[in-house]
């Protein structure tokens, strides 16, 4: 690791100079003496790497500074720092390899890179005793990764809920509280900004299962991919599923749920209800937040901007102070700990509860048929609701909680029954005090 | 500072063994093998100070670990980590400094000796190189302080607002689900053990506001002490208090407010409205909840249990862990940062709006003269209702902001009114949106 600096100022070289990077460079500026006061020795950015020199740059971006050859900045022997604010797997794992290999500390918001290639990242800023820092990674803003890898590090973490991405909760919102389909939401969720003109990452659920393979690893210290996490999107949300969830006293998100099981671990991403009176029913518009059960802390959570660009680079700057601090006292920060290993569990074995919609016929002996095939599979019904639709019947029935794989089981039989019309809807409920 | 000490057991002592002490040692035992993992070296307790030798202890605490003699084992030449569980001034503070300056590194709880004395203990801790962890002082098991002083060490925190006295919360909470008297909840919280015989310390806002000044020392960079904190308690806040909030669609909680304005810092607790739309307001029963509003980071909210001992204990055990690395790495977390050195404003320049309740004479001309004694002190009225009360009538009046001088003499005028037969309550009004 590079020696104590004293007070000589310490150089950052930024990657990338989007929405993100050019708020770091502005509060950077903006906030240079207090940052001094608070680090012990000035910042200053001495090169941001680019893809385009020619491309407008936001006011404030000093030219000079830019330069596309982010190879030699990573590895410029009077670099102290690098950030990451590209994303994307290539060239930013490549480039940060090479500046934790260089001495650097490096710091990232790039959860799709720690999400796929998390443990050769991790390796590396144990192999070379790199500072590995990316707060900014999950949840922009909301301090969230430093309070489960050192505040609760003295704890066990039993589950996490997360809702981690604020495209989402805007639609799911805007569903909920207007009334609006999915295809509506989107549009509205796209003219302000929120979603993205490709909203696949975001309505898909890529995004918020990178972040819950960071959160789970982080939570039961193990290692945990993207590819680890089940993943539904909320596309197939409709406005009938959200009155479905009004009439049974919830809201639909979208979460990622990590949980610890004696088996492993479980970790998914899909849309459920939950209680409107838990704490992350109230959170609206595109907030996020995540809710932490905890052996002995109990029930945590922690709200706040999800994204942004001076959200995000709030917690890049948060993490700049840290890793600037122990470069001057010569030190490093915690290593994310895997040592537990835990095996990931498939979607099947997760514990859950279902609200299930059936178009049934109106005719005797339906609710008797029904009810077995639940029973075939050892699912335990929790709620009946029956009224009439149309020619036939609605059929509203609320599981216990069960293995997946039973309840998914029970849901293809109940297709193919004569007296089931079609199966309306399927969607699970989570977060309740009995789980 | 001690060296690094290889993977040779970190010798730990206690100082009190109470709810929060006996919580403490059983999940060291409980937890020591993840423990021993995540820090990268046994831990072992070896020894706890106590008062009294022969008092009921909780199971599973070693009684030939027991001395009264907390002096010896704070400069035990092995002992590495001082848990500080004892609460109040003295005699924690003469351990506390007598163990930093014998190269221990400390973890306290101790939220009075931190408000009253901490410049001390931190200058303490700055001479002899030792680590000064206290997560457990405020807010009980959330991870807050952590979060302030490192998480948003790159942001400007304008304003803290926090719920942090469960035992306050939960009697302000049953009086609005209930609409029980002061008296009644105060009653129901001592049978459920969230208040105390003497409950004072609670419910007259000592605890909140030594809180309040540890939060404000953190968020500003500069030195606060309970002193320099306004303090109102619950104590006259009335069922009708609770009814005109609900009326102005809020919830009245006893808050602590941390504000940096122009002229420096503005730190109080005392009973407020604040919207049923805010984060704050759904903080139900003991729990507690911090918002902070950043510069960059936007409003951000930490929720939890604030108080009880596995919750407390988790956030010792969080720094307890953060404190072991520290010493194996032959280095120390960052010093709590005052550089800012910044006034504290008198409660008469707090900016905060009124909510005023007047019995007036039911004749023409009241409106006007009360409207005149707001119009003398430039306080501008946001809302009137009027409304029959017996043979006079009521006036509620919603005043915009204005500095808290100016509305305590705007109502000491208006006590003075022939027109205005009494104040029947004034409570001020926080987290709205256009403060």
């Amino acid at each position: 690791m590079a020696k104590a600096a004293g007070s000589r100022p310490l150089s950052v070289v930024l990657l990338g100079c989007g929405v993100v990077g050019s708020q770091v460079v502005r509060l950077l500026r903006e906030q240079s003496a207090d940052l001094a006061a608070r680090i012990g020795a000035p910042v200053r950015v001495s090169g941001i790497a680019v893809r385009r020199l020619s491309r407008p740059r936001a006011a404030g971006i000093d030219r000079a500074l830019l330069t596309t050859d982010a190879v030699e900045l990573v590895s410029r022997p009077d670099t102290d720092i690098v950030i990451e604010v590209i994303g994307g797997i290539e060239p930013a794992r490549s480039l940060l390899l090479a500046a934790m290999k260089a001495g650097k500390s490096v710091i990232t918001a790039n959860k799709a890179l720690l999400a796929e290639d998390g443990a050769a990242i991790h390796g590396a800023a144990r192999e070379y005793g790199a500072d590995l820092y990316y707060e900014a990674a999950v949840a922009g803003a909301i301090p969230l990764l430093r309070p489960l890898r050192e505040s609760l590090a003295g704890d066990e973490v039993h589950r996490v809920l997360g809702i981690v991405n604020g495209t989402t909760n805007y639609i799911l919102d805007r569903m909920d509280t207007s009334g609006a389909g999915f295809a509506d939401a989107l549009e509205e969720a796209q003219g302000l900004g929120y979603a993205e003109a490709d909203p696949t990452a975001d309505v898909e659920g890529f995004d918020a299962a990178a972040k819950a393979a960071i959160l789970a690893g982080l939570a039961f210290h193990t290692p945990v991919t993207a590819a680890d996490v089940h993943r539904e999107g909320i596309t197939g949300v409709r406005p009938t599923d959200i009155e479905s969830a009004r009439t049974l006293g919830c809201v639909v998100k979208l979460l990622a749920i990590c949980e610890r099981t004696a088996g492993g671990v479980s970790v998914r991403v899909h849309p459920a209800m939950i209680p409107r009176g838990h704490p992350l029913a109230g959170v609206r518009e595109a907030y996020n937040a995540v809710f932490v059960e905890a052996e002995s802390a109990g029930r945590l959570m922690f709200y706040g901007a999800g994204a942004g660009g001076a959200p995000t680079a709030s917690a890049v700057l948060g993490d700049l102070v840290a890793v600037a601090r122990n470069r001057l006292a010569g030190t490093r920060g915690p290593d994310a700990s895997t040592y537990a290993d835990l095996p990931v569990l498939p979607m099947g074995e997760a514990l859950t509860a279902y609200h299930v919609d059936l178009d049934v016929a109106d005719r005797p002996g339906v609710l008797a048929t029904v009810a077995e095939v639940f029973a075939r599979y050892d699912v335990s019904i929790k709620a009946v609701r029956q009224e009439g639709r149309g020619e036939g019947a609605q059929l509203v029935i609320v599981t216990h909680q069960a293995r997946d794989a039973a309840l998914a089981a029970t849901v293809s039989d109940l297709q193919a029954l004569p007296a089931v019309r079609s199966v309306a809807s399927v969607m699970r409920v989570e977060g309740e005090d009995n789980q």
